[in-house]
């Protein structure tokens, strides 16, 4: 007998029961401002990663070797924020309650705060790490208090002062640079200091959240508002190596809008990313 | 002394004061559930409105000789539909309480229930004139009661039975085509009877709003969701010059998402179809 | 427990015991001489499906009452046709064998021929129904005799003469519309001469291939080989709507090439052909 | 010995002696004022010719069977329209002194002026068939009385009164328009009245300029002013033919911007009609 | 009432007497020999200006807190090169004349000899600081002596030997790499040896054009003829700010072809390289 | 009398018998597993030259000072991967019986093997030098042995142990990497050891196979299977400088698919790379 149609990310293909981490894609980008479509980043990468070899040759590990469930999408709805946060928010919740580690696909970076709810009821003293070319630290945008613009204000006020650790940050208000001083820990353009923060975050539960566009448009221009002056592929490779050391207790990459990238390269580039987190994480948890 | 850049859809450069008509944009697309965009909809058009002529061999009038001001698009709350809903109603009043006209560029469809709302406290006995691929006359969609799926039922709520004529209509969940038949008056596919509505209509106040989805997707590619074995450009235009007898006190042409037609030819669609409605509802007003 | 991703084909989800219809791709394009991507189109269709109703207005019937299975894509060899041709025919073997009916979506046309191997297998008085707008009757392309531009003189080996009927064509060498009047029934540019046909054809097993290109390049441009004159998406409903009383015993749709169509049209144009493809053979079998 | 790589539009392979008609493009596209890339036109076409077959099954003639020279492009001066223009006049009269017939591939519209001073010096009691979607009869455009506004114009600068048949316009300033009914013949929106024309223009020196927009924009997009409501394919096939027993003494076909048409079907319309145009040229000249 | 739509590039709406920088767009590309439409720069770039900050990072510096009037876009005439070139001439004259400093968007690079001939009449004394991929130094192009190939040269007929500096140079014929050596101070490659040019030019009148492609295509691929090779973005901002100190009596950036970039990063790159020489400049005045 | 029209690469327009390098296309694709489309790269490639300068400031050579001969491209067969390896093979036999060496430009990279199974009959202690992103090294692919993912396996049945030096390799399978190591010598993502290794090989007869994926695609996005983390271009200029001395006897370069990139960067990356080739190897044979 023939078997209906499957799709999972390339090599995420384990049994839930056996997993240890769960991929799903939260596909909403009702708060963008500039040019929307992150909705479609799961399902694109998802069709895509069978050009993507399982194999790394940069950690020499396979995801083969991994025990990752691929859960697909959720169905969010559109134009209504707070049931769409409500929704990421359960879903991850259900993750963490069976003792599995949610690594979620956006999505606009506002999917984030449903996640982080979910992680922070269980590790209250949780820490964020934070890879980004934009602050995302307003009070509020446009009138609205939750939006891709304003996501890590919101993490803020659920976790506090100095628990936010962000690099790569290159755009954004005055303002915005000016409350983090007080708030947050910020490290502008690029990766110095990671490692004096990973120090510093050992044993510590962290959320690392990933905003693709910390890279380069160069390498990376399928994204909602590219901002030049990115770090490269290869410092976001060494990076998540990097941070691999922590106790990471969820996280999430986001903002990849294929639509605005026709030859592929921003897809093939994100499924990559994330082919390195999984090894990365799913190695520290042997 | 030079002039500061003012940027008008072309011919629509008269002051406030001395128009009937004021157009404007409501760049909203937040509950746009497949491919969204319409955002960009009002800015395109007037950007690309310099490559349009006043004049229409059509109606042999010419948008030099009308009377419309262009206020420029609104800036609107991504995320939070009520709240961009009021602001396009608030909007809209305004206008209207000028004893002047507006003629509303979308935007995703739900964008038409704001300016409804405020034509219909000034004209209690509002009818509803509409053109569309899809009914959006759905109860509610994935858990939402304000979405374009579902704008016309919206609409309904406030007029009631037997106020809305739908034309062009060939998409739909079976249970609207149902729901359909106690509660509007619905033509599937194209414009028959359509004479017999005006007629019908003749002296009453009507919205008119246009999603330009109606239009087959050969000639209208630039949508979010293109449905094949739709009307003409020139039954569009015809259909058009057929309305504009009737007294029209607000309409709107939505659903341009001109990102997905690279060729432009949408957004000049879009535009002549705009010129030519300006230019019959302008002349039979004087 | 969270499910695994499973995707098929909108309202194609039914088991496969439960099933009469299986949909399966064969994503191939070796021998494309043109432009490549057909392969894509399988894949691409099922993704875009969510964006289709599952209700067609034009038959009044619901995907949802259907029995189809959606047994996903084939994954063949590339660069060797005569192994891909033979899995092909292996697969479609074993849905006649269940009894079932094989619905195909190519890739280029010439996997029709691995499908109608299958088929001949089990019904000798095979006829060909074939809707392409070029003849495809070429006795070798480039030295090649298995070629998207010989595929149905490589049908007419196994069926021999008279039992292909080909209506919409436009395109071809001179010498494969002379060989044409021996040996198949053809009707250029358009349907006419359809009831005929089906008259004709009544009781007998018909085999259904539709290349998509017979419809005209202004509603489906996704195509390797455009070609302008062709029918019309309604021209195209109506004809699948009178073929509908035959004994079809395989049918599939191919040389979608979305990559070609920036717009998504032509895959949405794609999906609704199928939809009343499918609907309208499945509602026969009742 | 290898041979050096020659390309031509397929099937125009003649060597120039023997050839009656002589194919060359003219890319030139520097007074466009919207959007420019006509002239990639000619390259494009040529590229993609090996996609068309030779055999139009419209007329039953082959390209094989004609006698056509293809000349490559002229090297053009882009900016320096004066000098532009001569080179173009003194290329087709290189070919008209060797009693061969231009066929000229554009460019923008104004390409056309320099071809007709070279053909009216041979006929002086020239007439021009001009379809097109614009008037082209401005008298200048902003401030350059060498314009692709202005070409028609121009001509009629050279052949006066009534020799100038326009058909299919549907765009212009409401002046041109105006003075079209002293100085030309105007056949707005499409081609009635083309019989009778033909008619008129029996046994009298006829220049054809083509301005491929005359063609709708849902199967011809790839144009730098598109403009719905034009004619379909079919019937520019069909006036084609009508007009093949006029005695055309030179023609063009102008305005194709492949660039704007990323699915190639504009080129591939644009290498049909090219072929239908050489094919009943060259047989009326048998 | 109603304010009419008024759009000016982000942070630029200064009244134009309480300015001292003033922007305006010159929209020509009539010379360009490859790929056209930089014509399309300045009013994309405007468009887009609102998915940029007005904030600097790099420079601690914002839009906001400066004085800038933009005077939207030059109507300039194409096909008549000199014509064009003496209405930016006349226009950055009366800008000059006005004490305030003109920031020219081309436009392909040809616009630069007339605002530079503008400024010489003020300036005899002018030194030219020139980023480029291309030398620009031909004596004449296909024939022509005014083109986008050849407006360094036409500048050197101005300001004579010794005042040109160019940087980043890395493409053009044998011949004006040879002609560079006697006339200008050409540093091929990279910004090596700015530093020294700087300290050589303080105190004397500067222009600085900047062509856009000076950066490597692969983080600005939308320009007319992209040559890899090229310097990083944080170079040209780095080299921006080195030269700030300078006498900058008038600049411009150019080259810009948005239509090349379907991802918008180049647009998005233009418009940061614009804020930060904004900013650099205008902070240099205070 | 007039010239056919004849199109070359830029500046490789010599007599075939007055020629040492002999360039030709072999427009392939048939085993391209993942995104087919590299058949279309030396049509697109000469198409495109005309905007490359024939002169490099990088080496200070001339492309009009070379002895290149282009013989323009070899219609393949598609889909008989055996009959397209045999014509390649045959026509580089040709070549290299006149003494002359060929350069090929690809196709996908399968097309290597044929001209290496050419090479390899004149010079049996040949010596690979290898650039690509991937390994290329399995046995078979989806059950084909001649495959773009098995070519450099089918190379090394050839030529054997210890003759094949790879440089860049960054994707493959973890079984490549285990089986190169006792094979092959592989320099994982980068050039270093380069200069060893040509030092090595001096004074044998290499043919240098060079995928240009190679490259990042930041600067190279238009190929099938796009790899982040790749070499710069001035780094491969930099390579192909250094391997000039060796005794190269044949090249290839392969994998640009034009279709993937819209920006024509890739087009134009793949063309100075090509001049750079051509013009260090026509200056060694000097």
């Amino acid at each position: 007998m023939l078997n209906r149609n499957v799709e999972t990310f390339i090599g995420c293909d384990k049994e839930y029961d056996e997993s240890k981490l769960v991929l799903f894609g939260a596909p909403f980008d009702s708060t963008t401002s500039f040019r929307p479509g992150t909705r479609f980043a799961s399902k694109v990468m998802r069709s895509e990663s069978f050009g993507l070899e399982t194999y790394s040759p940069y950690q020499d590990l396979d995801l083969e070797d991994t025990a990752v469930f691929d859960g697909g999408d959720l169905e969010l709805c559109f134009g209504d924020t707070q049931k769409a946060l409500k929704e990421i928010e359960t879903f991850a919740k259900q993750i963490l309650d069976d003792n599995k580690l949610p690594v979620m696909i956006g999505g606009e970076h506002l999917v984030t705060l449903g996640a982080v709810r979910a992680v922070f009821q269980k590790y209250p003293n949780l820490h964020i790490l934070h890879f980004d070319a934009h602050a995302d630290l307003r009070e509020d945008y446009l009138g609205a208090t939750l939006s891709h613009a304003t996501v890590l204000h919101r993490v803020w006020d659920l976790v506090g002062d100095n628990k936010i650790f962000q690099f790569g940050i290159r755009s954004g208000e005055k303002s915005e640079f000016l409350w983090a001083k007080d708030h947050v820990c910020m490290q502008k353009f690029n990766f110095n200091g990671l490692h004096d923060v990973v120090k510093q975050l050992e044993g510590k539960p962290v959320y690392f959240t990933l905003d693709l566009d910390v890279l380069d448009p160069s390498i990376f221009p399928g994204t909602g508002t590219p901002e030049a002056g990115g770090v490269s592929f290869m410092q976001l490779i060494d990076a998540i190596q990097t941070i691999s050391k922590l106790q990471i207790v969820g996280c999430d990459i986001n903002e990849l809008s294929p639509v605005y990238d026709q030859s592929g390269v921003s897809t093939a580039v994100a499924n990559k990313v994330l082919r390195e987190l999984i090894l990365s994480i799913d190695n520290n948890l042997k």
